[in-house]
């Protein structure tokens, strides 16, 4: 007699094979989801084991995508980083997996979800909220023992802080060791993202967001660009050490950085960029599925609309230069901006303009002078 | 009959020296002032070309020590950085030449103060806005002709966006001909500034605030770090290009970026992101000499009382890679952070934790599925 | 012959009735535009004494109910209050004038606008900078000797702080003097702007824009409703006296904070409040029409969505006091709040989630009390 | 054999008494301890109860000076206010009373903490964070069962939206039935906490803090001032509804409302304001043992350095009227502000600053007309 059955987000790694044996033994029917976000895999193997280890069904889903249209390009307009240096590219994928896994749920009439993230982690609380929020009568059985017992050696160099991380890298060179040349490539954004990319010398070009995301890791990849090694602080508090590559999001990211500056109001993107590291919080604590995420998303969106333009940059060891950008959107009046021409300016306003910000600041002055002169 | 007596911040350059005639022309007593923050400038020679031109008196002040001190310092404190990308070098060397400025109009008993700066540029606004701020009665008299005349030809290339810069940098290398070895460095922190810098392979070191700072110049130079070509917004609200090199304040940004995320509580670090943020534009907008700048960096200091450490980094092709930190305060706790050791931490907790946060998105699903089911 | 045509935003009162006469004798033409936003005057006296000096031609325009829906409702939405107290009336009257001075000027070619506003006041600003973003090409001459000259004895003891404001108050009773029973409403949102409002005792209702506010008005002036004697900061940065009375806006600031905070969702709740802290200050700096208000006020109209339903309240001796709200879309689920129900809710949970919360002040004290030991 | 020892925050009544019985009967020794936080309470009685109920010992705590002094006058010098509503008085209360909770654990070496909060409720948040802040290593048991048998009649009106919270007040009048003639108190801040109130009518005055605290809470009582019914969004995200009366904080809160912004530069109020808001949040969420919220209260503190002046007022019929303000520190200048005397102040700089402000708002109606001429 079952009791019920699971959707397990399932990598075919040890970790959720565990999981899956483990769920059989408590008498849950299991169907495996297996999504393709893009990473190495072979899912058919992968398919093979889940039957093999007893999975009622196996869903194997390519999401690279929705992944790339729903998830990456709205970090892409927002500029999203965390802490200053993570560019949330594990963040982005929870809710993306989630969603379809639940979806899946739903049209199986499971009563359960499960994956295999670990209790102290962020994915597990990324994992779950996304099903809460989507499917909020779902539960998540979740086994401590099953998940703990082979954590123990799936990763252990991670923790250390002594070791260097070099050969975990998978998608990006050791910049020492990428070319001598740069790859010099022409990003096109409307309404803030990336609608066409060319490389300059070989002609080059893709305009599907799968495709220019694709070949920006790929470029990305073979100069190194996008590995960092940094102290985060997790959810739930603690700090922890994270080893990331982000090829293609790190030139996307300097790329935007360069045409929403050049094409937006400047107080705009004041309000912009508060609103920005917030939507970078919610990402990176789960919230994707919230309603102050969609709220926070809806106003990002709209400042996107004049971020529109062409950002020439170079690739190379490990770094991106911008080399310029234009646009038709442009607030940037080379006449108005030029010394030499003074068209309407009228440089007199300058002073003016300076001596009433100053009005405060003297006045400052004048009373911390009495209040020294009477001590 | 004088009019009066100027003290003029003199480059001795054509701008300043062209300045200092048109003031003698106009009747005033010309103080020439000379700043030496570290540039390249032989002081000698400008003294004489200012005395020949008819200053009263020269003074050339070595201020290097106090610019890292009182105010590099305090940049990097803060993370400071405008629009993401711009490190604020010359908005904070203006706060730094204005003090002494204006302790030199008070000792001589000078009613004015003068500069070469022009009336669209950032550079009018952060001198003035000091001199008013730290001597309320001081007046600034200006020429737009003798300014813009000569303006004309000093620097053309930097407004016209088809040109690169390649050869305006002054500084650093260009990354392409840096060396192919990295040098690595460990830099040790205190209250969040650098107190010694130390190459790990040729075992140099230096600890003292100008020895440290020139020392990481140096080697950011020579590896092509910190160099940017941007649009930036100004203070006046216009867009204006800027090319700027920054190569130890680059060196030391992610160094003190990456030590005090290790060794900040989390939340405290929210909030001193967003004080960094306000401290910035601040500084961008020349208001270093008021209260709110005044109040934000005593908040930002309090925050680095436990920013301590070493960072090991490397320096290579123009870009910095942080190898590992270590910190007798970090708040990183091997044992806690751990996937394997349980210790006082129940994973039951974390699903806790999760349905707790999941209240508000279930119900928030709930009123949209009757919103929606009503449609 | 004529230097142009001037269109000034005439009051009827003696600055402006200056300004119009000194503009005839500088040479100009003058049109008199008048606008009704709801203020006590005899217009008709006042188009006649606007001819009787010179006047070209007067405009009187009724803006009434563009006012309240274009200028009012967005600040209720956005809950707009300065420096915690001050509600914005007159900061928003600024963009409804100016936005049709700038028509009629338009419309008859003029060249030039003018107004009555003094030079340290925020209102110049407010109507200069709403003059030049919506017609680029305008000139304001402006007459410091034409306006100072009576300003002298217009409003004397408004700067002084030892005088009582008593007689000052224009729209509303002296709470002392006001009725000894209250006056129930209720008032229905939708949008988070009043849809409806119904005296409960009466049974009388309203239900157009310009009809909600005027009654509200009512209502709050015979209660003493919204009388305020603060010092704010202005615009360039000193503090000045302003005595303000706002009776129906009082009532809608309370009313709408109430059923906002009931339909809501707490975090997002958050983040609106933020951007209505800085839409508050762009209404009072006279930023109305800035790229940054369209966006800010374009994110706060998103939040409103749910922002629908009813609240009763009464207006009582110059207090507002909510009695009760109810709403379609409330967030309030009593059911889950109830102390005695269950349902869903482990109070386990509960348990896990400050547990999860304390890892990290735990860890803090840990660090804390290793660093106090060593001392 | 005893389990170990608990310390039980008691309160003399039903729920609290039950808890010290179900402990009891678990196995536990109970120490009982009462907090005297101003509540009106027989103490003695409820020492008596909790011995005979099996307390083996009982502490009553005079925890009424540091309660004002640590907790209410930070709030006070914050204007502490959560959701722009509740001033935050149960909330503030709960970390003093832990504190004092924890010392007796610690000196009665007790494993154990407990109280009478409710598993949805606020209260048990911040107690239970306050003891694992300040005692890493205590446990809180805590009894579902216990508690929620009682809690169905302790207070039903309060979740009922359709009742009338009218007899539920304790300190406040109701203000229909309060004295027709006002009192009015001029009350003196230094540091931003008040220091000295005195009754001008009366002549009768206060300073210490205790006293002036109740003093004002008996004024504010008298006046029915301070009594608030919303719907608030509680620490775990649910609605529900809060009835408060606050009389002595409500004075307070705007008299230092106005002092301070007499007396605080215009900028450094904008941070402190959003500092403020956090700070609330902070207390609210029961994280004021906190880094951030010590990180907060240092900057917050720091900010009120020269908050210092005399406000006067009028109390009435639920109503605080500010009359004036007078400080040795305030940056209000009568001659500056003056519209007609003029000193250092030029006219033509304020029309420089407008012009210089618009340059952006014009370029930005040049790019929307170009764009709206293209469609």
């Amino acid at each position: 007699m079952s009791k019920g059955t699971v959707v397990l987000a399932y990598s075919g790694g040890l970790d959720t094979s565990c999981i899956l044996v483990w769920l059989k033994e408590q008498g849950y029917d299991v169907i495996a989801f297996l999504a393709n976000i893009g990473q190495e895999e072979d899912f058919e193997a992968a398919k093979k084991k889940a039957v093999d280890l007893g999975a009622k069904k196996v869903f194997i889903e390519d999401l690279r995508s929705e992944f790339v249209e729903d998830f990456i390009w709205p970090a892409v307009q927002a500029n999203a980083v965390y802490e200053d240096r993570y560019l949330l590219g594990t963040a982005v994928a929870r809710p993306c997996i989630g969603r379809r896994q639940v979806e899946i749920a739903r049209k199986e009439g499971a009563q359960f979800v499960s994956h295999g993230a670990t209790g102290k982690g962020n994915d597990q609380i990324r994992f779950e909220l996304t099903c809460y929020a989507l499917y909020p009568e779902v539960k998540a059985p979740w086994s401590m023992d099953a998940n703990l017992m082979h954590i123990r050696w799936v990763r252990p160099h991670i923790l250390e802080l002594s070791h260097g991380p070099a050969d975990l890298y998978l998608m990006t060179k050791n910049p020492e060791d990428a070319p001598n040349t740069p790859d010099v490539l022409e990003i096109e954004f409307t309404n803030g993202v990336p609608v066409k990319v060319t490389n300059i010398k070989e002609g080059q070009s893709k305009d599907s967001p799968l495709e220019i995301f694709s070949y920006l890791n790929e470029i990305g990849g073979k100069h190194g660009v996008g590995r960092i090694d940094i102290v985060e602080n997790r959810s739930i508090g603690m700090k922890s050490r994270g080893i990331y590559e982000t090829p293609g999001g790190t030139i996307l990211f300097k790329a935007h950085l360069d045409i929403e500056t050049f094409t937006m109001d400047k107080e705009v993107r004041r309000i912009k960029q508060a609103l920005s590291i917030k939507f970078s919080e919610f990402i990176y604590n789960g919230f994707w599925y919230s309603p102050e995420c969609d709220f926070v998303r809806h106003c990002i969106t709209k400042s996107q609309e004049n971020v529109q333009g062409r950002v020439q940059l170079s690739v190379f060891k490990g770094q991106v230069y911008i080399l310029g950008r234009e646009s038709p959107k442009s607030l940037y009046n080379e006449e108005l901006v030029s010394m030499d021409v003074q068209g309407d300016y009228d440089p007199c306003d300058a002073s003016g303009f300076i001596r009433i910000n100053a009005v405060r600041l003297r006045e400052h002055h004048r009373l911390q002078s009495l209040a020294d002169n009477k001590q």
